[in-house]
């Protein structure tokens, strides 16, 4: 029986994280076809739909995914991923992917991204607060652009967090309370959490974060103040009001869209960067579909090619 | 080797019909989630992603659709589509199905449906005004609804009419001029037209029209006089408006939604209907991801089948 390897076996970090970084760049110089995402509440969940067009590398899309807390209880991924890719002049589909695994490591690769461009110092303390997919794939990729000293995770599950330490042998990981995990150069918040697991007072003038888990309306990690002291800067807009660590803050009047520094986009084309190195700086993460399509065009004709047997849809990479 | 069927080649067309009529009944009770089909511009064309969910059925997707009005010149066709279907409550990908096919014969369908329910009579003169994928799926599926006396037919190209003719050996159908093709009981008409085709004083009272063919901002087929004497059922209001028949005299200021009479759904669940056999009923279809979802889930388990090679997604139907 042949193998067949995942997209994510046969493509390295540096180039997922690379091709992430282009797609930010097309983002800042809108240079890209991205209408916000579309949630469908379910039973027990949602999923969002995620339609885009990038024409610096001629490929559009839809990714498809869901996100069920509950799952794993019942053995199945909390969130699972489909992506469709077409090719633009002719609207012809390309290729169907299973992108669960590509997309933690799309959202780790974006808190590299905004690492590399945010965060004052190249090496320090890392702070993770989570230990599931997305905190592992974050701290993979965070390691590429940012040299840990130190890395201190917390989880709501000690025996998560253990586990999470075990899977980086290599890296000086440590098991700690909350609040140690938050004294970090470069905070990771990775979590599902609908109310501020951080408090102000914990977070030191220079310090980076990466708000990662909020990503649908009513999610929030970060106390508001820590909003109102920082530079925040957000992957889009709109996505963030709705459904980013801004929602929340926003909805209750705390927080208003006009604080917002800037897009990561805007950052990396030089548009506008943090104002000193004393500043905290906060990278509002939701996921945007245009990373989603440059990671799955990375992929293509690297995973598994399965001949459909309809005329319209030959050579169908999965 | 393995001869493949297509979904499309396993449903019987009354099954098809009786499924997007319970996507309506759905729809008119308010019993799915569907948030209106979201439109992404590429070089030549566009593609549609249209997410819905329909408890009725317990089945959750997405349907991707591109339309490339030049494709023919390059020997692929205007349409194509994919569509993920997901499990409700855990959001697993259960299916990739092509959907090209699946696509016409739903908007057929939905024609057999509307027609069912509002043209007064059973049987007459049926005109169809396209000669492309679409109208023949329409007159397919209007034949079991409708007993055609006659069929008049008009395209704008000839050699097309005469082809479409030639596809229904058993039907008294005749290529005929524009005007006397709109000189029916139930008109189709299933062009990509950007100004009115058929004129005010070609429509008799009593006849009910099809305008299949207008689904993207832009798009009519109608002169908005006859809007204006009917009575105009649409499949979704907002999808109407931003790229139904109506789309076009809305934005010019010469209708007006509040004109409308209501949903296909609400006439099929008995909540309004036709006011009298003399009126003149229009059926303004964009074409709607519940019945798209309906469609494709009475092709699961029908078409082909494929063992995926990664574990989260065994079991697709493609």
């Amino acid at each position: 029986m042949q193998y067949y390897p995942a997209p994510e076996e046969v493509i390295e970090m540096d180039d997922l994280i690379a091709a992430v970084r282009t797609a930010f760049t097309d983002h800042g110089e809108e240079r890209c076809v991205m209408p916000p995402k579309v949630y469908v509440d379910l039973p027990g969940g949602d999923f969002r739909t995620m339609p885009s067009y990038l024409p610096s590398l001629n490929v559009a899309g839809v990714k498809v995914v869901n996100v069920h807390p509950d799952n794993p209880t019942i053995g199945l991924p909390t969130v699972m991923s489909m992506t469709i890719l077409l090719d633009p002049p002719t609207g012809k589909p390309i290729a169907v992917l299973n992108t669960s695994n590509l997309t933690a490591l799309r959202t780790g690769a974006s808190a590299a991204v905004a690492t590399s461009v945010l965060a004052p110092k190249k090496k320090g303390i890392v702070g993770i607060i989570g230990s599931g997919r997305q905190a592992m794939a974050g701290l993979m990729a965070l390691n590429h652009v940012f040299e840990p000293m130190e890395v201190r995770v917390w989880s709501r599950s000690m025996k998560h967090a253990e586990r999470f330490a075990s899977q980086f042998p290599n890296l000086p990981v440590q098991v700690v309370e909350l609040k140690k995990a938050a004294d970090a150069d470069v905070l990771l918040t990775v979590t599902p959490s609908e109310a501020p697991l951080i408090s102000d007072e914990w977070i030191a003038q220079g310090t980076h974060i990466n708000a990662m888990g909020a990503d649908a309306r009513g999610k929030q990690e970060l106390d508001p103040a820590i909003l109102s002291r920082a530079e925040v800067f957000v992957d889009d807009l709109m996505q963030a009001v709705h459904s980013g660590e801004i929602n929340v803050p926003i909805s209750t009047g705390i927080y208003h869209p006009e604080q917002v520094a800037g897009t990561l986009g805007e950052v990396i084309t030089g548009k506008i960067s943090r104002s000193s190195p004393d500043a905290i700086t906060v990278f509002d993460s939701t996921g945007i579909a245009i990373t989603d399509l440059a990671v799955a065009h990375l992929a293509l004709g690297k995973g598994t090619i399965i001949d459909l047997p309809f005329p319209d849809n030959d050579g169908i990479v999965v």
